[in-house]
């Protein structure tokens, strides 16, 4: 299985693939950061992150996609161009049938080094090791990322996944193969349900 | 000028196309509500406005978007939804070239009604009578949608329109022609103008 993990923003959206392993293991397929110009308006920036952003999904092909759950903090203005950033990579993903998974701050680092308030050293070190990276992810950034795609893959088989509906179509999602379409079964499903709800 | 307007939800996302005619008149061209099932998880609902939008941009082509500028309200669940519908609202008209304007809500009611506190009946009714409609809008919700677009239409011309670098253009955008490409020469250079910003 192949996750995408996000940690949207509109200055800078961390992105990084992964593939499972047997044993809970995981590699990193790839890693990096989306900008946008702070000088730039919203309507430019958003445009410029949904290029980019389909672009990772043409490249990389992900099974399933886990995003930072956002919820408002005390800095308003910056929570509002981080929900725009993420409705739009939801978006964009869903469009396409691949399912999305949600995941708080705490749980991905409660995930990845077992405790929620664990600190970004902690969790980019971590983060090297699951992956067995030999040096920690470049850019610093997209380390949040990397972990988000890892606590999917290891949250997303638990009990109790943060995202409703999601666990509905587990069993699928875990016997992945691709299909004629390039879609996996689980995938033709999720397209399926979106068009039945269309109707 | 035609001129989509958004108010932007992930439930219901209202949208109004309107087309500009001399001496500050419009004409109503459209007026719809996007829906989509409380039930469907968050990914499944943005997957689907962003399939719906982007069909009303193929068949309407505006010129310019214009949507309901989202704050911090106290229903922190209601706004991140919302935040997240205009983020892909944004992003997926941008990413065209359509230059995209925002609108507060008493911007908005100022522009229509002359009172930034005007109420929803207000607002209808200026609508159907700017629009010289029969009867007010239905459904009743996109009444707001319609009335972000004269907003944009009248705001858009006037000094402090609250979209930053918007209003650089806006020469150009007056004077639309359609040409080869079938984009308006502001949207050619909107969309250069992205290109420029991508590299």
């Amino acid at each position: 299985m192949r996750v995408l993990g996000v940690d949207p923003g509109l200055t800078r959206c961390g992105l990084g693939v992964i593939d499972s392993l047997p044993s809970r293991r995981a590699t990193m397929v790839a890693v990096g950061v989306l900008r946008t110009d702070k000088n730039s308006s919203v309507d430019v920036r958003l445009g410029e992150l949904a290029e980019q952003f389909d672009q990772w999904l043409d490249d990389y092909r992900p099974d399933v996609v886990a995003v930072e759950r956002v919820f408002a903090r005390h800095d308003v203005s910056t929570i509002m161009g981080t929900a725009q950033a993420s409705g739009l990579a939801i978006g964009l993903a869903a469009r396409r049938g691949i399912p999305v998974g949600m995941h708080t701050p705490s749980e991905m680092k409660a995930a990845i080094t077992g405790s929620g308030r664990a600190d970004k050293a902690q969790v980019t070190a971590m983060v090297t090791r699951i992956l067995k990276l030999d040096a920690p992810p470049k850019p610093a950034d997209a380390a949040d990322a990397l972990a988000l795609a890892i606590c999917h893959l290891w949250r997303g088989a638990a009990v109790g996944s943060s995202t409703p509906g999601a666990a509905k179509d587990l069993p699928d999602r875990l016997g992945l193969r691709r299909e004629g379409s390039g879609l996996t079964r689980a995938q033709q499903q999720w397209a399926q349900a979106l068009k039945q709800t269309r109707k």
